[in-house]
């Protein structure tokens, strides 16, 4: 399983136009094969991070080549955050309390 | 480097305590050799996120065999998480925008 850690910090300015493209963004990639799902969260001081997950890297590779998310991502870096760090990382243990049932 | 994400949520019952145990841990884990940092994030249905980095899968486990760190985990376990889960991951790409210094 892959993990891709997302933090950034968003720019004010076009905090409305972020959000719609952001729920578009998340729709899209849940028709992604390979996606296995993504969830936000905040830090007290205003960082960001979301946190996806998919089966494989070539399901990373597609997701970050879909047009429209390119596209979004084009936006991303010119308009919405000040920052942004994207990590992609093989899980190489995963444990849960309590054991989750399969 | 490793990143370590550990999900939870939080029993109500022991909220003074588990701040005070964790606030130690945090502290702890900064005297690991091999550990470079961690951060915390809640989303918005409470459930919050830790990640911290470190240099090799070697200081991961140093640091999870600390006999502190230990005890911690097992009142952790017993007192303070309803459920938690950790992954433990490989980076095996990481961005940054704009480009860090070094």
């Amino acid at each position: 399983m892959i993990v891709v850690v997302f933090r950034s910090r968003l720019k004010t300015e076009y905090a409305q136009e972020y959000a719609e493209v952001a729920a578009r963004i998340d729709e899209l990639a849940a028709t992604t094969p390979g996606f296995l799902g993504i969830k936000s969260y905040a830090a007290a001081d205003g960082e960001r991070v979301s946190i996806s997950m998919f089966e494989t890297l070539e399901a990373v590779r597609q997701w970050r080549e879909h047009p429209e998310h390119r596209e979004a991502q084009a936006l991303g870096k010119q308009r919405y955050y000040s920052e942004y760090r994207l990590q992609v990382c093989e899980v190489v243990r995963d444990y849960r309390h309590p054991v989750a049932p399969e």
